[in-house]
């Protein structure tokens, strides 16, 4: 058993893409927005890669019978006006912090293979609280990005995320560095306890303007309307509790 | 120390034959159905292989004063009748989650060698409840595989397992696809609470039918009773307490 | 860094040497034996290998301000009279199940360059009550090799360990019997609560008739006394408190 | 991925240098140690090495917004008068038991290839109270190394510390002896409680005589006088409460 099986199952030519990762993390921000892309851009995207690894859960999924084995994918974007796109998704993260190198790398490795040298890796950055006005906090492997992104809205601040960037997003920036890339990570603030599709569109409204893309936002308007409703019955329960703050338990990832 | 240790116990030749899993898990079904065929079968059998891995907890099982190093058997069955089989069976899954993709690997290696295309991994599918009904529950590696196995009585439904199926038996599906095999999954249900002779005759009952075997149940369904005892010795104390369902601790793994 | 760093100490020629292992394990059964027959045949014993590796913990023991790297000590001892022995002790198991496999390959590579086919791993078995007679069970590799151990007094019990043996000592026996050792586990009942010399002790008896050697036992006596001291206390002070057993808390690995 | 990624940021060119090592530790003794040896050397010091692993964190840091990967920073110093010197920091220790010996074995090539044949590795030990009288406690690789730290005011202790030396800090010195360095362990003690300047000026102090350098102590008393500081406040409120010790709570790293 190798530690990376990576399936072709499809070549398409690219013209210097930007790969785009969202996958799972805080408030699913980052999936979420890469699922919403994938969505938008159905027409025009073709699935080119899957990776199997042993780093991640050895587990099958299963829909109506028919398994299919954890595994990330990667979906090549060819658009008419914007930038080519290498879109990265998938439902796990590795099991080990060994894992996550083992991956990231070999993410890397396929971003170089289609030519790309530009990496955006999408997530949430958790505040504790709900949230009114979304903004999205960036980190950049290197500071001549900085001034580009703060003119298409991106935050940089002093001292955040304090605890670093943990995981593929992380290592994204930390190994692209390494190898060359250029790359940013888009998070946007959401209360981490909720997934949460008024984030994922925060962020993906920077990336509309970074990647000369235009998206609508209808299906994922319509999930965070439903997200609404969900909190909105949850602080009319605070209210009859007389509770200031809804705790864990209550809003633990309801999605 | 190699990640794994195979022991050549014997040499059969077989005809196009079928894998057969049944390690430890959920209501030990699998186990027990598979440990119930190599009874049944047991003029007909040959163990083959032993697998031997570090994989396995670093453990020796001992019976009498001799001891016995933990590993898989796999045992060859060439049938009058029948479709011809490999049984795979043992006292442990891998101890990691990188362990269960080298020992499926090996165990599909194994049946690339004897020359099987077909794989049955057999399991048990929790309910949280006491059944009555023994339903069986499918999950297959392609679409094409389901219209048989729904003749035999298998059900597929849409989103179940809900979790997934993890371990042996899932990456015999998800690994298993990608090599080539036909690989279905059947999952009895099962409180999840007792080991459950019942589910595993549910489960070989469909078996028999795919295989074109005939197979007696006496041991099994003696084994059946005794569980039925217990089960009635907790309901009766259920009800002098007056409590609705058993509970974890009560029924946990009494075999 | 290697798996495994053998640092060669001395070279002694021995004639058919035993290997007998005594690393930490339930009561110190194992250690204490070993420790006892290295202080019994200090004149004739020679420190010939240290194995060192990365499945030890990452740690050295200080001792008046000089550090030692962890690891397995393995002596040599020619006799006048008896066999000639291999004993193997350390302050540390594996600190995963794979390091198990590892440290007892590494152990069996060393017995093979040495001439040793016979093993004796040495250990306690845990009974949950304090004892009074101490008897030794055993579990062998091989059945050919009961009757001889019986004959010494060790007793082999239908179902006994319930467990199996794991670690380095069961592996001995596992990995053992694959490579052609033939190896043997005797185990001293023991409570599991104290580090207990009189396990050791009973342990070694059954060694001194099938290694023909003679031992003195004045300094592990002297040990089993300042157990019995502490077991007296504590027998005071459940009498004191109308306990009726001495719980994990009151007793455990009290040295 | 492989284990290691050694990045080369400059070559110097050391006589005889000296390896001292202060990764994150109780206390952070080693770390402020060794961080207040590279302020007060900023002018002598050059960043010659970092060390990536996989065994590190999968991690990323963020300042100002631009990302830096988890390593280990190898610097070079070529004083005028004192002893050349390779001072070893970083913000993690490795995430697994083998990793340290990686690790480890990896700080050893890099201190080999600078010509480096001694090694100070830089801690604190805890003692679980507060302290007036900083004693440092020493640990070596030999003990012919005990004289002229005693003479230096470092106290060797017949059983300290109990628990032996764990990590990178004792691996320098049971790896380095075997592969010839001389090390030695120089532990300040240290409440365990807070982040300790004081106890890292001793541990310097010692330093100082040893490497023939000469330090000022201004930046290391100002964050020294912080913690007094705070700890001052826990006591007024200890004695509010009329507790008479400090508990992990109240004091658990507060730097």
């Amino acid at each position: 058993m190798d530690e990376l099986d990576i399936e072709t199952v499809a070549e398409v030519d690219l013209d210097d893409p930007v790969l785009v990762e969202g996958l799972p993390g805080v408030g699913h921000v980052g999936k979420l927005a890469v699922d919403h892309l994938l969505e938008e851009l159905e027409g025009e995207s073709t699935l080119v890669r899957r990776v199997y690894s042993p780093e991640f859960p050895p587990q099958v999924t299963v829909e109506n019978g028919v398994s299919e084995l954890t595994c990330a994918e990667l979906f090549a974007v060819s658009t008419a006006d914007g930038r080519d796109l290498l879109l990265l998704t998938g439902d796990h993260q590795a099991q080990t912090n060994e894992g996550h190198y083992v991956l990231t790398s070999a993410f890397l490795d396929l971003a170089e293979e289609f030519g790309a040298t530009e990496v955006y890796a999408l997530g949430g950055v958790p505040t504790g609280e709900l949230i009114d006005e979304y903004a999205v906090v960036g980190a950049v492997s290197d500071e001549s990005l900085v001034d580009e992104l703060e003119g298409a809205g991106v935050e940089f601040r002093e001292n955040e995320p304090a605890g670093g960037i943990v995981g593929v997003s992380g290592l994204l920036l930390g190994l692209g560095e390494r190898r060359g890339f250029e790359a940013a990570c888009l998070m946007g603030e959401t209360s981490g306890y909720l997934v949460d599709p008024k984030s994922a569109r925060a962020v993906l409204e920077v990336l509309e303007e970074q990647l000369e893309i235009d998206l609508e936002y209808e299906s994922l308007d319509e999930r965070a309307d439903e997200m609404e409703d969900v909190i909105g019955k949850i602080q009319e329960m605070e209210q009859q509790q007389q509770m200031d703050v809804p705790t864990d338990d209550d809003l633990r990832y309801i999605g």
